[in-house]
């Protein structure tokens, strides 16, 4: 027995790890395989050509690390890059924050970008760093597409446009973790370099998978790169891809049959599909918390996040109280708020194999923690507020008509 | 790949078959095994003994048929009653009708009370036909404690009253399919002689176990009842339980290990907590349907049942039409009107392993629906009623506090 | 945790239930659906298609019971029969022994040809009885494919030629629970006008599902068979066939996806191969049990079973204590001897989706046991016998050569 | 489908990933959870204290790392020394010999010492090395507890005991991959530093967790060990273990889940138990392979290794067939050999939650197999020699006695 039984179902809305769809559960609920006969490298070949339609790349090298979000920064960082190279990175929440005290600890010389959170990255002031560099010191960008503490979503496209504008070239590396598979991301129309994500996002799996996609210039980069590594180097996996035995060590076989079953899904439904389907949830998120008269923690509509929210409580109430209470009283698991907002904003994750009703019995899971934590909500306003809008956008479901 | 794919989870809100919980699909996650070793009857043993918990009796002896209620039905009629018999019996919707159906073909001499859909049984009727019967040419009285078509309950407290009242000797035979393990069930204290339910209902299984108890008046009445019966004969079973072996034939082995996770869930949180969870989150719901500004198709508060509401449409609206959007659009399963009330009402099952914010994502999505097909519903006013008496009423979940 | 737990798998080698293998326990690792949606009406069209196959029929109508295979024998007789009706009926051991007991407490006048435990049918005995039988006085012939407590498997293709041969019209009923889908099972050849199995047996399913097929004449029958029935009553099913909802009450969501995946792991090995694995495994097991000095319960060649062996153990060897020895200390499940030949035989099922290693080592399994009870068996004589047959047949595995 | 579908079930046998049983299966089925809730805190909690038991450390601190073996050694050296640190390790097999070239590639100076594989590692060298090494220049020495590619276990009693004599600092890193909850290993007894394992060898989960135990001199060592590290650095977790919430980036839910009901296995079964068995089963192997005619890779018995045998084919066979054909037609997974033994031997693993008879089944196979390539096997004679061994010495199941 789980020792903390409650009946029904979680309501699993932090922004990761998110609900595992049944499909995916059925396809991991298997015994291990020999990773050395045929199947597993044939299965494998099939998912490396599959996750490559997820980063919107043909020219791209995907690498399927057992590790977590973390171990795919330093697998990033590691394999295109040498000790003291500087590489400008920005910080406008925790997670940029710790992929930033990754860099400096692995020793790159971090040109620090800082925003105050709940705000995107500072693009202008990467043009001018870029501007000044006709050196071409600067080895890297690092951007996060979308910082999940605050919800803030960065523009690509314009930081593609300002390298080019400055024809700048500097490797771009990007933190897909929220993002990929959920939001817009197009790793050859961006020129991104290295992009990677973890299974427990927006593909609805366990954790265990770190999935780095390497643009042609980023393997150029790690032929050259002086970044000890071992566990995370590309060269090893690029070994094994060339015997078409593809892994240097064990890989999760259920993880392999899992995200066969997730990317099966995702094609399935269409990625353009999965990708209005986040917005559209996001949109009602937002206007639920509109409705409740609190206000989201990103600053301006551009950098809304599709995939979280971070909703700003009153500076009378504790954010970290009502992610306690959804957890003690409704079953409800919300997001806390970390380091700077800690207690100031609670989380809505709002990603992954979710739909539209789902959404809404946690609108109103959080209707009823925010009235029993002393805020005067009107209950039911943010669920009107996202039925008046979903009833007027869920499309009807394909296989159903 | 299932055909009918959609995103995120389904709805289920049909009543029955419900949502199995996690815990009762990991138990039933196994292979096959042998039967007849001393592992599967000491389990039985086991269950047999905890199953009498959830009837309330001490005195009863259970049965588990690899059947469902259907089969369960004929088990209690076939055991107690010869062909010819004079039962009274009740029709107050669908199931009961049913029943009455499968009466009237296994040669029962049925005196048939009906009522108006919507209505619980005539029990004044009971009372005259009993005071009427001197004689005693009534063998049972068979009623549906809980009326599955229309939502109504019926007060089985009165019956047996009515019974002591006439110190009538007829066999009280009871339909529990939708109430027992969801609504308040005594059958030792109700003088109940067979009482029966399916897995697949408050016990939020598979479909597969039709779960019978006979008083031992039943048994008593079992070893003259000439109707035939090999299948269903409680003779086998008894045989089986002297020997300590249990089985007259193969048993599902995957059910009995997830019967068992399933009572073990109940107990943990307590059948009395289980009871009210029902009949807050039925609270819930009908608040809502005033809200909607619709009407309970049960016609009055005595009968209401907490394990499903049937809800009355216009009459200018097709309540299958909500049913078939509700899944088409919104991955949401509703149950369909049947027989008398079909097209008329469509219904809500609030049953089984079940929580608040589940069936508020449900209001929500019927409040949707109902919009969609026309019913100028407020969006939000239910889910709006029903917070308003959740957030009052809801307990902390024990085992987190 | 399981009480009777051992370290490593159960050897599974009782004939029923059998092994389950992953893939159809990953298709049965789901919750629960409304079986009203269009979703299962879709699903169970496309199973009454495919399960015809394993009877091999094309005018047969297949029924889906949730039941055992004894609820499928009641099937099969209360839908054909009158109470009264002679029958003709076979007892060559412990399963036929019960079907006959059903027959005669359902009411038919049964005409009982019994044989000695280990021989078949008596052939010439039901050519004399319908030669005798001008005035068609003989309903139904009744008979076990394949006798599982013995190992013994009837000849259904003289059974018709038999019936042929005197133009008898009696319907002929055929219980297939240990052949069917392992053994040659022709319906529509053999005329045969019902077939039944159970999803325990050859399927490898999980208890639950009782198949029965029905020829037209059967169906026929069925219009003016006057035995009472309402759960098992074809009429039922055919009217929900009609209306293209199918199910007449609940069935197990579980189990259709379950069979799916079932017939679809036969199809995809193909229903010969499958037959040809069963007669390679059992010719395995009948040259270890020479090679061990013990004797085949099947009296004749031309009876021996592909699904199961019956070994008959020396009089001073209680076969019981090699089952429970077998069990307690190897974690190998065997069948008991049963009724008359309970202690003198044990039984090696070896059906349903099963490999030659997997019997390998249950064959190890039994010399040791057969040491252990003080059988002065050569060690790996068994083995050797039959790897020496194996190495010599077994064929590649298609999918992987 | 899978697209190597065979009958049956695989019988796998290489030396890790290994079987997974059932309960631990069922364990992880489950969805994700929200990783700061108070229960995954509380879980891991007891997964750290449990852990313990396996290295048999009481003075030990654990890390579970969500990565491979390989990932384990690389936390085990870079959170230890520095780059340029002199450190003694064995190449005995292709495991040690990756071990050794991810050391030299993260920087370290190492002193390897060579031997034939087949052979442990050269302690006479060591007992040199640090006799020659009064100035502490050697600061670990790296060993593999068991060579998985010859089956070679290597003494670390006796390593212990030269590091005392010479009382030499150096730290003692273990590889114990395929032996830790297999093999005896005392962490706390024999002055191991470090100790690391795989979830998917003896542990028999899936892979995913890379377990490692360091020891307060270790912990120590890792405050000034000047290696790069941020993946794998000990200090975040001690960080997050201090505040309770014990994980620095996301966990995978279903491994912890999964490593909790493993661990109850082995805990349930005792860890001693679990030790003898697989003495037993490899006690077993080996006197088939001496049956058979074949030769132990391992040189001497002093070093025979009780997870994984490696077995020399003849000169005129390539062991690689051996492999493929195992696969191809009998579902049977063994070991390839690799690198230096690449097409001389082919490995049973023997590891994990594994029994008699399917060993026993493996052994069958490999008889076929042998036979299949051309070797002169006597068939059944491996098995007889087995079972002759097993019979007299398999324990009765304690549960079931």
């Amino acid at each position: 027995m789980d020792y903390t039984y409650a009946p029904g179902r979680n309501h699993l809305f932090v922004p990761g790890p998110v609900n595992i769809p049944e499909q995916v559960l059925r396809a991991m609920n298997r015994n291990n395989e020999d990773y050395r006969s045929p199947a597993i490298p044939a299965l494998t070949k099939t998912l490396l050509e599959d996750v490559k339609k997820i980063f919107k790349t043909t020219s791209g090298t995907p690498f399927l690390f057992p590790t977590t979000g973390t171990g795919a920064w330093e697998s990033a960082l590691t394999n295109t890059l040498s000790p003291g190279d500087r590489i400008v990175s920005f910080i406008i929440g925790q997670f940029s924050l710790l992929w930033v005290d990754q860099q400096k600890r692995l020793g790159f010389n971090v040109d620090v970008v800082e925003s105050e959170w709940g705000r995107g990255a500072d693009l202008d002031a990467l043009a001018s760093k870029l501007a000044a560099d006709a050196a071409h010191t600067i080895k890297a960008v690092c951007i996060v597409h979308n910082e999940t503490a605050t919800g803030v979503t960065n523009n690509l496209a314009t930081v593609r446009k300002i390298l080019d504008e400055y024809q700048h070239p500097a490797l771009l590396l990007v933190d897909g973790v929220s993002s990929i598979c959920a939001l817009d991301f197009r790793m050859d129309e961006w020129g991104v370099d290295v992009a990677l994500t973890g299974s427990q996002k927006a593909l609805s799996l366990p954790t265990g998978l770190g999935i780095v996609c390497a643009s042609p210039k980023a393997i150029d980069a790690s032929k050259t790169a002086k970044s000890l590594r071992v566990f995370f180097d590309w060269k090893d996996y690029l070994k094994f891809y060339q015997l078409g035995t593809y892994w240097p060590y064990t890989p999760s076989i259920q993880l392999l049959y899992g995200l066969k079953a997730a990317l099966d899904l995702i094609f399935e439904e269409g990625l353009e599909n999965v990708i209005a389907r986040h917005n559209r949830l996001a949109n009602a998120t937002r206007l639920a918390v509109d409705a409740w008269g609190l206000k989201n923690c990103t600053q301006k509509a551009e950098w809304f996040s599709d995939t979280v929210t971070a909703v700003v409580v009153p500076s009378n109430i504790d954010s970290s109280e009502i992610v306690r209470r959804g957890w003690k009283r409704y079953n409800l698991s919300l997001g806390l708020g970390l380091n700077k907002v800690a207690g100031k904003v609670f989380r809505i994750g709002h990603l992954g194999n979710l739909n539209d009703l789902q959404l809404l019995g946690c609108l109103a899971g959080v209707e009823m923690v925010l009235k029993d934590v002393g805020y005067p909500v009107k209950l039911g306003s943010g669920v009107a507020a996202a039925c008046a809008y979903l009833q007027n956008n869920i499309p009807m479901i394909p296989s159903r008509i």
